[in-house]
């Protein structure tokens, strides 16, 4: 399992749009992805513009390789790209340990 | 319940220590900590000296004024401390979706 772990900066003043755009916009596009098996949206105290998407993965290949060479990662910027005051940040992680 | 995001650049080639190293310092701190749920901690792929670790607690002040006000946090600063090759990034999140 892979952690795929994205950190977004949005235009300030948006988050309520954006909260709505990314959980549509997982829902038909990475969620219904090859090899994906759950995720997590997470939003900021201390910077409110700031988002935190989690996407776990069966593997790597299935979010380098099947989702961004996929029709639906084009689908999935569409909704939720004009909101980004920042390129995303993404990089991949293996779990070492977890609890509770 | 607020999720404490911690992302973390240790000095490279230590990576199998600090792994040791964090593992202990949670076991033996953090997790003992009044309102701690629950933790994970992830190795990046892409970047081998950076680690997230994300913590889960009741409330923002279990973190901020529990914690880092206790003796427990002197001594998780004493074991991952000497490991950092630069301050670690922590900001605070609530969760806005979970599936999988």
């Amino acid at each position: 399992m892979i952690l795929e772990l994205v950190d977004l900066r949005i235009h300030p003043g948006k988050q309520d749009e954006f909260d709505e755009a990314i959980r549509h916009g997982v829902a038909e596009t990475i969620a219904k992805s090859p090899g994906y098996l759950g995720h997590q949206i997470n939003h900021c105290i201390e910077t409110p513009e700031r988002f935190v998407l989690m996407v776990y993965w069966q593997t790597l290949e299935n979010h380098t390789v099947d989702f961004r060479g996929s029709p639906a990662f084009t689908a999935w910027r569409a909704v939720v790209g004009p909101y980004f005051a920042a390129a995303p940040v993404v990089e991949h992680f293996t779990l070492l340990e977890k609890a509770g």
